[in-house]
């Protein structure tokens, strides 16, 4: 692990595994300057302003609203001014609506897919996260120099569909968990990583994709959270453009 | 080939590969009953007008702009109220927008991820396609009973992402055809067919995916549609949610 100074922002993180993410990051890493948590509506979000307060030189709670152009806008032009001069190192796009409906019962409207362009198309723009390559002094791609993880599912991929997938100890079948408007974001967000990672290696900003593995989030995702910073701190040029489980392990899609 | 009565509607048809579909299936399928032409603009059509002019009693021209739930709503009433009791055979989702854009240059405007699932839904709807499967006496899936065929890419595909690719004679690379919104709605459009493969299968009704190959639209596309056509009237259960190129080769995504 690098001595670097690190500042990672993180979407969705008033709740699930979000706020899970902030807490380990807060609680974990070191150093960590700074952490931009990322969430609709902070002056609900309880449990965060919580953990905010008993980290308040590392955490800062930004209203961010993924689905809304202008909201990224803003959020990033105070990411830019509270940084100054550092560079932003991670991305990490977690927030999602998880819609549920099957096919036949999904409409135009239920579609989550430009979200994520959204919040990747706003943040270099201002440089946070392009400044950060540079002057790094880091030979090859990581989290800590520059990075956008997408978080994404294992349910993007084909792979899965009609196929058995582990909830917990349960085995899941389709009808179970047919979630097409999800399925279809998340498979367009790993097109839209896949052909990013191409496009950015020539800046060395590491691109990838991130399952966490199935958990009940009200029930506390610590095991998966762990292994998932652990990976993020371990990345390298091979994960780039790819989707990693938790564990490490390259999924297809 | 079967003898029962046969009616197919296919968007996005003033002109390209639409079009040349339009043409062949007026031209050389029997039986045809009907052959619902869609398309944004019917009176501004010219090549297509003149087509329904030489096949009036098989092709009819309807406005649709599959963007826009309620033009395809209307077109559905159009549809049901010409089919009478007869059901509609086979959909093709044809119509696109191909934007060209890399991942840095491409917005959350430019998707047209939506597309696909305003069409398939609003069609089932008015029984036009479902009330097919009943009565037809056929047994197995068919174009020919009931089928919803997603006009798709190989760019759909994870395994092209900074492959090579033929496009005519010449070698293609991810740089030549980045096309980041159109791959990420391909993507999407190949998880929700496939999903909805799953739940359409015990209706009978068929649901796959179509790579035409790549053509120079402007320059005719005859060779592809002759094979597109060719391999629907031979598609059976084993189609089922698959992507398959014109020669009947399976691609995986
Ligand atoms: N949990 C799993 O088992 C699992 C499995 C595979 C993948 N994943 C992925 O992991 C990530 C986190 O999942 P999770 O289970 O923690 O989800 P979750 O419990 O449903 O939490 C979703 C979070 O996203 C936020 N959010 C929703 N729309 C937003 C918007 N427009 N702008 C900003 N924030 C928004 C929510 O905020 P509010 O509280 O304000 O609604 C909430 O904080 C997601 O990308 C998910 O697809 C999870
Ligand atoms: N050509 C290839 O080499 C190739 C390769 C792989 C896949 N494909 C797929 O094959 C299909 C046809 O491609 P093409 O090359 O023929 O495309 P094209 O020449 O660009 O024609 C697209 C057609 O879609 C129509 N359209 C666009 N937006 C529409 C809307 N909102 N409502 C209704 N119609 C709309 C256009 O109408 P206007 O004339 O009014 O604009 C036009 O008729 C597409 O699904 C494409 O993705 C083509």
């Amino acid at each position: 692990m690098s001595s670097k100074p690190f500042s990672v922002l993180i979407t969705g993180t008033s709740r699930g595994l979000g706020l899970e993410m902030v807490k380990q990051f807060a609680e974990t890493q070191r150093p960590l300057s700074m952490l931009f948590s990322c969430c609709l509506d902070p002056a609900n979000s309880e449990e965060l302003q919580d953990l905010a307060k008993k980290h308040p030189d590392i955490i800062k709670v930004l209203r961010m609203d993924v689905a809304d152009p202008d909201s990224i806008k803003q959020a990033a032009v105070q990411v830019g001014s509270l940084l100054g001069q550092s560079g932003l190192n991670l991305i990490i796009n977690n927030a999602t609506i998880a819609v549920y409906t099957p096919f036949l019962k999904s409409s135009p409207e239920d579609s989550t897919v430009t979200k994520p362009i959204n919040i990747i198309h706003n943040f270099p723009s201002p440089g946070v996260l392009s400044s950060s390559t540079g002057h790094s002094g880091m030979s090859g791609m990581s989290c800590r120099k520059a990075a956008v993880i997408n978080i994404s599912s294992n349910l993007s991929s084909n792979d899965w569909i009609g196929l058995d997938c582990q909830f917990f100890n349960e085995i899941v079948l389709y009808d179970k968990l047919p979630m097409v408007p999800y399925r279809a974001s998340k498979a367009a967000l790993n097109m839209i990583t896949s052909c990013a990672s191409l496009e950015l290696q020539k800046e060395e900003l590491l691109c990838s994709l991130l399952h966490p593995g199935w958990v009940r989030t009200n029930m506390g995702g610590e095991y998966c959270i762990q292994g998932m910073i652990h990976l993020m701190n371990s990345m390298t040029d091979e994960h780039h453009g790819a989707l990693v489980n938790y564990k490490g392990q390259t999924i297809p899609w």
